[in-house]
């Protein structure tokens, strides 16, 4: 076994707390990975917030993060010692269902092994997140990490990123099409970004008319604001796509009637059930989608894509002793537009 | 004013009796229709039970009639006296907005005018369906009846053809596509017949095995038994458009989980709120969407495609003066698979 250290929750606690960590022996296929950067989404905060009382089992959160390699398994022919790597939220999956051999583990038939607070398909161990400075992580779910991509600023592309990706390039958002970004939060400001590289006519929907700048340096067209009926009005029926970004529950009708005629709305951030009423799916075509997360294939692809464009999150990289701080703020929505732990200080 | 007679409830009753009614005299655009055929829908079951009680405007139902033109007003230039012309359930709509333009005037943002239980646009008064002798429509909502279509089978494909082909065309059903048909009854079988003739490799999933035979003759590949776990479960990720014609409240889990990735569920014939688990739209990145109705231009395009694969109703005509029975008969889903009045014995 390998010792670690990383930033633990326990039993009813909220408070993440320093604490020595184990990592497995590397199996054939294994990496170890030196974690440096990190990033904070919203799911550690939902995963944070949800742990059971007493005897609920250690949560370490983290599921995007970047780092180098330090050691490789006998099997391992992608990476070797020294290569900069990025983790997403997905380290296994059964590699044999339809959904796996395309490449989309995330839809994997048997359920992928989750980064954090999943099972490991083979010791039956609960898997221990990024905020730790190293990961053990089986070579198909390691992704090299471009070198034109800043490490701290890329870790957000592999969750945020990614959840953002695969609706936009399935929905074919591109050059004469029209893209609405509701919520400009860390998905939604990694939305901006990848629908204008794109070639998407791009448009942000946001109750927060104070973002207006903040949209248009992303590229965006304009920023409309939500709490007003008026604009809503105007943009009624204007987007081919409308990408959902916004984490708390709320009612999907105003923003289905933005989507154009055979256009989508693309929830995203939320499990769980969604109520809309047919009448505004039906009246327009209009279909309704959620995503989250991505497949090995898309990964890569989006990494090779954000190079080329030079797209990374606007961070706020904090050391990671702060995390605590990183999940109150990002509680109350104070970060433009995501954390990111630096976890060299656990060294 | 002109005097017909149809068939009508009052009040609190949901019994239809013959009525003598009133229809406008002819504006500049209008065509007098005398309605020859007219398909039960379920749409008319639940206005027929959604009675409000006394003091309640009358209801005519009926909204897929076919018929002939026996007058026509100045304006008119597409049709003559003597025409065999189809209306559906749409005859007005304001004709200016985005969607009016495009021909979907089914969309209309003004909201159209329905062919019964609506409101006249220019005069106010209730409108009164096709289960009479004649009706009084706006040139623009008249379709030409192609002459290759039996009138009394063709009826039906006023509302159910076209609330099946919107979705089936829209989605790219065709070579090389799976199409699942969730329900064969009115709607579903002719959703069937359109698809094989669209080239689909198509297949029905019902509760009811003893429909095996009919959907092979329909030209389905298969029979799906929904109450089968593991007819289901084979079927899981099969299908790339599933049309879902149950008309009762259901789980659409079930046949969410039938579309393959990057395919989309169809829901019709339900106008309310529904439910979904997004983790069952997620996996898979599949899609939600809802159907009912079309536009003048697709409805001109259903009626040559039909025409040209000679695909109608299979129905059960019965004389007008049956129309209760008709009603109770389908409430206990007692047809295969649509009924259809004939009005003549209303002279």
């Amino acid at each position: 076994m390998r010792s670690t250290v990383g930033w633990q929750v326990e039993g009813s606690s909220s408070t993440l707390r320093r604490t020595p960590l184990i990592r497995r022996d590397l199996r054939p296929d294994d990496l170890a990975v030196r974690v440096d950067y990190c990033g904070v989404c919203h799911t550690d905060v939902h995963a944070v917030g949800a742990r059971p009382g007493e005897g609920g089992r250690p949560l370490v959160p983290g599921h995007e993060f970047t780092g180098v390699v330090t050691e490789t398994g006998p099997a391992v022919t992608r990476f070797t010692v020294g290569d900069a790597v990025a983790v997403g939220n997905i380290v296994d999956s059964c590699g044999e269902c339809a959904m796996c051999r395309a490449g989309q583990e995330n839809f994997c038939h048997a359920f992928p092994t989750l980064t954090y607070d999943g099972t490991d398909r083979h010791d039956g161990t609960p898997t221990l997140g990024g905020y730790s400075r190293e990961y053990v992580v089986r070579d198909r779910f390691a992704h090299p990490l471009p070198a034109a991509l800043d490490p701290a600023a890329a870790a957000p592309l592999l969750c945020a990123g990614i959840t953002v990706w695969e609706p936009l390039s399935a929905l074919g958002a591109g050059p004469g099409t029209r893209v609405a970004v509701a919520g400009l939060g860390g998905l939604g400001h990694l939305a901006v970004k990848i629908a204008v590289a794109l070639g998407a006519d791009t448009s942000v929907v946001s109750r927060s008319p104070d973002k207006a700048d903040d949209a248009r340096r992303l590229g965006a067209r304009d920023l409309i604001v939500s709490t007003d009926p008026e604009q809503l009005a105007d943009a009624r029926d204007r987007f081919d796509i409308v990408i959902d970004t916004i984490s708390a529950p709320h009612d999907l009708g105003p923003y289905l009637r933005l989507v154009a005629m055979d256009g989508t709305l693309s929830h995203l951030g939320h499990l769980g059930p969604v109520t809309v009423d047919t009448i505004d799916l039906l009246i327009g075509r209009k279909k309704l989608s959620s995503a989250g997360s991505g497949g090995s294939r898309s990964t890569a692809a989006m990494l090779d894509f954000c190079a080329e464009h030079g797209i990374t999150a606007d961070v706020e990289v904090l050391p990671s002793a702060r995390v605590n701080e990183a999940l109150d703020r990002l509680r109350r929505n104070d970060v433009r537009y995501r954390f990111v732990l630096d976890l060299s200080d656990l060294d």
